[in-house]
């Protein structure tokens, strides 16, 4: 493997990196946060930071199933990461793979872990839900609270909750819905940038 | 924004570095690729050498869409970076756009880009491929193909290629599809992992 060797050629690195303010919001790594209600403040309140901190109104966290303690925040970084990849979900996601030492983290015996987001994914996160290891999701605003600022989901199947389950991906939706769709709707009015919806689509 | 911010936190970083021996593969930066076919043998190339060093079979580079610049190289790095984010078709678009310097490359009035890979997307990457600004997909081997070593690709849509051509982004099929599918025959046979399938799932 190659993971500690630089690359020799002239391609840089993309870096996913958590900005300074996170600490504020954010707490300690291994925070406890029991309720499914707990754990989605956090995501709407790092989704809110974010989008005064001139990104996107998105946020989302890791955390241990069971106890919930934090294992990662996460927060659209679309553009001081300068990729159209990171989506909250995703940095979430990849901060806690590293953090866990595990590209899969569920390994069917240890700690479960679960994935908590201010925004129901969209199409690209959909997907990289499945492959991550978590078993269980939790969602605050709808695909048509995200839709209705113009943000645009993609096409995300309707039967997505569905397939998560039956991946063993257990869902949970509308937690906290209406403060995490303000934090949207606060986002729209104060003129800030809707990207990703230029090439429209249906859904 | 805080890209230049490192975390006071002690959340790790997630970085996609290319592996060094990319350059002995893909050549320089801007190399040219007229056809297609030139193109896709590139992503297969990173795909078998990709496996050869330990990673999966699967390989993907940007090139711009008119002349066939190589805009970046990728490959699965899941298991050197440690998350199941980085299948070829991430790591590639995400170099790229931090080499064209756009989170979405399609700036609807210069220079266009095009993705190749060698294996046709997971729903992972269907979905980052929406968002990333290329205007056009070339596939390799087929869903079937990845499927029949034992690989998942996720609940891609059946109208896949109609839902990516609907929003400006068209799709060419089986270009150097033997080739591609024989990368990941012969990975199977060498009895190499095949991870993200645990779970299953019907398609």
């Amino acid at each position: 493997m190659s993971e500690s060797t630089p690359t020799t050629g002239p391609w840089p690195d993309a870096v996913f990196r958590l900005p300074a303010w996170v600490a504020e919001v954010a707490g300690p790594v291994g925070g406890v946060f029991p309720t499914a209600t707990d754990r989605m403040a956090l995501a709407v309140a790092l989704a809110r930071r974010n989008a005064a901190e001139g990104g996107g109104p998105f946020g989302a966290a890791v955390f241990t199933a069971d106890e919930g303690r934090l294992v990662a925040p996460g927060m659209n970084l679309v553009l001081p990461a300068g990729t159209s990849i990171a989506h909250a979900e995703v940095v979430a996601l990849t901060v806690a793979q590293q953090a866990v030492g595990a590209h899969d983290m569920d390994d069917g015996a240890g700690t479960r872990f679960e994935l908590v987001t201010s925004a129901a994914p969209c199409i690209q996160c959909f997907g990289a839900v499945i492959w991550s290891g978590v078993t269980r999701l939790v969602c605050g605003a709808r695909k048509e609270d995200v839709e209705a600022i113009g943000f645009d989901e993609g096409p995300v199947p309707a039967d997505w909750v569905e397939q998560l389950e039956s991946r063993g991906i257990a869902v949970q939706r509308d937690v906290l819905r209406d403060e995490a769709a303000a934090v949207l709707r606060d986002y729209a009015a104060s003129g800030a940038p809707i990207y990703n919806a230029r090439r429209g689509g249906s859904d």
